[in-house]
């Protein structure tokens, strides 16, 4: 039976960063939401083995972990940290029974300007991991961020870029993440959208707000749904017509909502989303 | 003959905020700059017919007039209004011997949240501009601006958007500017280089390195070529390579810069393009 949209309601750790994890399940319960789409600073702090056994304890399903990636090293050492790193990602995901690790490509090395190249590292450090992933039953997420964050997070910036690299492997082993903020502004997003509805390659559906002004360093722009300018009727349309039927993870990065009390945050969210997104699913 | 790259620099009046038109055309006549890319504000300072005057008497091409477009409007008196101040816009273009008037789509209203709507009605008011601009001698230059700044200053973020929305007019009529701060992060505007070359359609090449980190509001994350993450060889080859023989104008937004001394700025910049631009030129 196709769960209904408040099955469907994750709550991604970031949110709520005010919070250590075991804060995050208990508001989780209190307040009835049946996942957690989780950073791995917050069950660094508990620990893995720990972390896994408060989900499992409190009925909480992970949606995802965040996240793996910036993979874009050049030297060999720097390569093989970032492998390892990975690997440990892939590890941490499998215990929590996380079924999607959420891979960030990571930004151009100091005085690099070379994007192409870094794409190009990109797709070889995927080719690297896919085996390791499919052995531990994780699927390789890979979001696309915004291109205010091109230099410095992601050289991979749209969704066409992601599907294309994960065209190379088996859909079953490397997903695409929708996050609506890094979307919202692209013209090609819908129909790739449905390309990876096609695919079988939609692995999350991320929900948050673009808010304007862009604050300094630009990563806090994210805002509660219905703060900022994306259409969430027109998206969460979209990744329904494109046959997802998973979780819908509210993932902000936002100094005053983490400044303010965690249950009414996640009160208003509740609301935002049975408002403007829970409609469309 | 082919211009070399020195007499194809341009000084956009923007990277000299600090100065009134009469200071920007004293400086690029003393350190040898033989264009000014002027905004609509350092003309009105002097008014039209004296900035026109200046220009002449100083030898100095207008290589561009910066900006009209901001043609979102819904309502029938903000359509009308916009479609005067572009007409004034077209007349100032003619007077100064600007041959291409930069466009900046605008962004969505407020409270709106329809792209697809808001580029609709660019495409309809380029059509109510295009027979104006015509009759005028100056052609629209339609700029797409990076994706940041898709809700509150352009709807057309890439390339590829300007392009398809030009293509409905003659050549002649409507280009497009290649802005190096605004389509470095996308994978696709190196064959849309390309394309706008093979159309005839490159308007104007702009300057300007990406700065990190991004400033809040970001409008002011434009640098100094160097100092941030372009790869000017990259974006200059491939405009050379579409055949452009035009003006590279230098436009930086950027508080620092506007807070230095305007001989210095601009010395440097002249190093600066001689450096990282002119051989690929």
């Amino acid at each position: 039976m196709r769960p209904s949209a408040r099955e469907r309601l994750s709550l991604n750790t970031m949110t709520t960063k005010q919070l250590s994890l075991d804060e995050a399940v208990a508001l989780a319960l209190r307040l009835d939401v049946p996942a957690l789409g989780l950073w791995r600073d917050k069950v660094e702090e508990v620990g893995l083995a720990a972390a896994a056994r408060r989900l499992r304890e409190a009925g909480l399903r992970a949606s995802s972990l965040c996240r793996g990636g910036f993979f874009t090293a050049v030297t060999d050492e720097g390569v093989r940290a970032a492998l390892a790193d990975n690997r440990r990602a892939i590890d941490e995901a499998a215990a929590l029974g996380a079924p999607e690790l959420v891979i960030v490509a990571g930004g151009l090395p100091d005085g690099d300007r070379d994007l192409l190249a870094a794409r190009q590292r990109v797709a070889d450090r995927l080719g690297d991991l896919v085996p390791y992933a499919v052995d531990h039953g994780v699927r390789l997420a890979l979001e696309p961020l915004h291109p205010m964050f091109v230099a410095d997070r992601a050289v991979v910036s749209t969704l066409e870029q992601a599907l294309d690299l994960a065209s190379e492997h088996d859909a079953s082993a490397v997903g695409v993440v929708v996050d609506t903020f890094h979307v919202f502004w692209d013209p090609a997003a819908e129909p790739m959208i449905d390309r990876a509805g096609r695919e079988g390659r939609i692995s999350s559906y991320q929900v948050c707000d673009f808010n304007l002004p862009i604050v300094e360093g630009a990563l806090l722009s994210r805002g509660m749904m219905g703060d900022g300018h994306v259409d969430f009727e027109r998206w969460t349309r979209a990744v329904t017509r494109a046959g997802y039927v998973g979780d819908v993870e509210v993932e902000i990065f936002n100094a005053d909502i983490w400044s303010r009390d965690a249950d009414r945050v996640v009160e208003q969210m509740r609301g935002r989303y049975d408002e403007l997104v829970a409609p469309w699913l």
